[in-house]
């Protein structure tokens, strides 16, 4: 690699490497004359200081790291716009990581974060996630952490999320005054923060409206498209079908659709379909998805305002428990008949 | 910052620094016993070699950086997928950035990255970009660089498209085969390598068909959603609708079917829609969406392969230009009546 550097430019120059590193640097110690002549210099050998180095001087890489399970989700896609939004508002850079739901993956990229390459890291965990001890580690470096969405239980960390609890009540809730009296719910992982609050949810909803437990209506998915098409395909051909479902993630209600196109079963008149969802094309699915929207995108940018003051303030800064509500958006598929 | 750092371990132990970076990297300098009570110390103090201080030293990050101008748009989801599974198999880690469609935040982007935070470079351009001059420098300091979907031409990087032009032509062949005669096409950015491509395989089909050319049916849209809708409702309105649409992204395609909902026009019936899309919902829309599916993932796959051999065997490697063809799935949207 024939590239310069500070050694080579200062043997150009006929200076100290400390000489040229500090007129690099704009600092008071060097003459304007000599300044300018580094920077001539520095300027036709295309020389750029070394980031790395710079920013072992200057402690501050201004830069956040996100870290989100996966990408193929519009609840993180807005997400991460919003944080993008603040950091730009804000001048710092963001480099966004996927942990594809594992834990060990997750484990790594924080740690090959936690030597200065991030001022801080917001961060959704995964789902087989259990230990917080490489975030603890974290902390342990004075680099704040965040968490948004599926958070994990760290008094020292501030943490974004909806209400998940009431807006999985108030859509099973919908279910039952549509007219639905055996309601399904695909879960997610029970090792989630959301998964455990949405299940709860709904199951306090139906427990609340006396109507029956029918434990085989609860399904857990596991995120492969194959075994949960298959699961929610056995939900639907069993001979007590549900006539409403409540699935807790976007992707679980699309397969709804698509089983219930294999099979014939007419959505809303003979099963009725509300999930959480930051779907785009809602309102253009055949029919109409009713949705519980998450203000992902204002999540996004609260996370990434309390990590920036974290970062910035850390002498004031007080971790808080931040919760924006969702929204239950009524469309076709749970219109009454 | 109450961190440990080497010089700390140094005192601590009562080691030259020197003595205390070898025997941390095993170096075979430094005795075994040596060795094992460094360890000791360093992990009961949580030490962590600094990685930028590591990179310095070893000149690699074993990082990709990818740079895409947006990330709502499953096209760039898939190739991103892509880009990860082969960068897991060949252990680096990947840097996710966004332009957002920004010349100069793209250059910015480029540039914090040129100095050894990367190995190499994966970028898809945004609209804006016309200069490629960044690019250069980048190469001038051994850092390849790979151009999928969005390409630069430089002779020196190796590019993954799909081949646009072709599949433009067909989709346009297969709305004139549906019945249409008053086909309009939505153009992305002509700034844009694929926006050209896209717009001269729709004019060539028009022409090579005898069809009346109509110019106030070929709209430039911006991504701006509000000016978008108007545009293409203004489109929809004008007395000399068009029987035929054909987008160059799927986001104008949605606005289209949203356009339609509201101004009572029928898919199929009154207008057939076609588009470039990687819509996971082009199944469940009301009507079903006629689509070229971009091969997204396996473009990713192939152009991070492409940068891996050029970081790894920069001798050997040689740049390619690949294609890989797109495919034409007919759906309701442009069924014959």
């Amino acid at each position: 690699m024939n590239s310069i550097n500070l050694r080579k430019l200062s043997s150009i120059l006929d200076l100290s490497i400390s000489t040229v590193s500090k007129a690099l640097r704009d600092s008071h110690e060097i003459s304007a004359e000599t300044k300018k002549r580094v920077l001539e210099v520095a300027r036709a050998h295309n020389y750029q200081p070394n980031i790395y180095a710079s920013s072992l001087r200057k402690s501050k890489s201004k830069t956040i790291g996100v870290i989100v399970p996966r990408i193929e989700n519009n609840f993180f896609i807005s997400a991460i716009d919003g944080i993008h939004k603040i950091a730009r508002e804000h001048n710092y850079h963001v480099l966004i990581y996927l942990s594809h739901e594992s834990a060990i993956y997750e484990k790594d990229l924080a740690e090959s974060l936690s030597n200065g390459r991030v001022d801080g890291l917001l961060i959704s965990l995964s789902k087989e996630t259990e230990s917080l001890q490489y975030i603890e580690n974290f902390l342990a470096r004075n680099i704040p952490v965040v968490f948004f969405d599926r958070i994990g239980d760290l008094s020292q960390c501030s943490s974004v999320t909806t209400n998940d609890y009431e807006s999985s009540y108030r859509a099973t809730e919908h279910l039952i005054a549509s007219g639905c009296t055996k309601i399904a719910h695909c879960k997610i992982s029970q090792n989630i923060s959301i998964g455990q609050l949405r299940f709860s949810g709904f199951q306090a909803a139906v427990r609340s409206h006396n109507l029956k437990e029918n434990f085989s209506h609860v399904i857990e998915c596991t995120d492969e498209y194959e075994s949960d098409y298959l699961r929610i395909k056995t939900l639907l051909k069993s001979r007590a079908r549900p006539d409403g479902i409540f699935t807790a993630i976007e992707s679980y209600a699309l397969i709804v659709y698509e089983v219930c196109t294999e099979l014939c079963i007419k959505i809303p008149e003979q099963l009725k379909v509300v999930t959480f969802s930051n779907l785009r094309t809602a309102d253009l699915l055949n029919p109409s998805l009713t949705t519980i929207t998450q203000p992902a995108f204002e999540m996004g940018e609260t996370a990434a305002l309390q990590l920036i003051a974290a970062i910035e303030k850390p002498g004031y800064f007080k971790p808080e428990h931040i919760v924006i509500n969702s929204q239950l958006t009524q469309r076709r598929s749970t219109e009454r008949i």
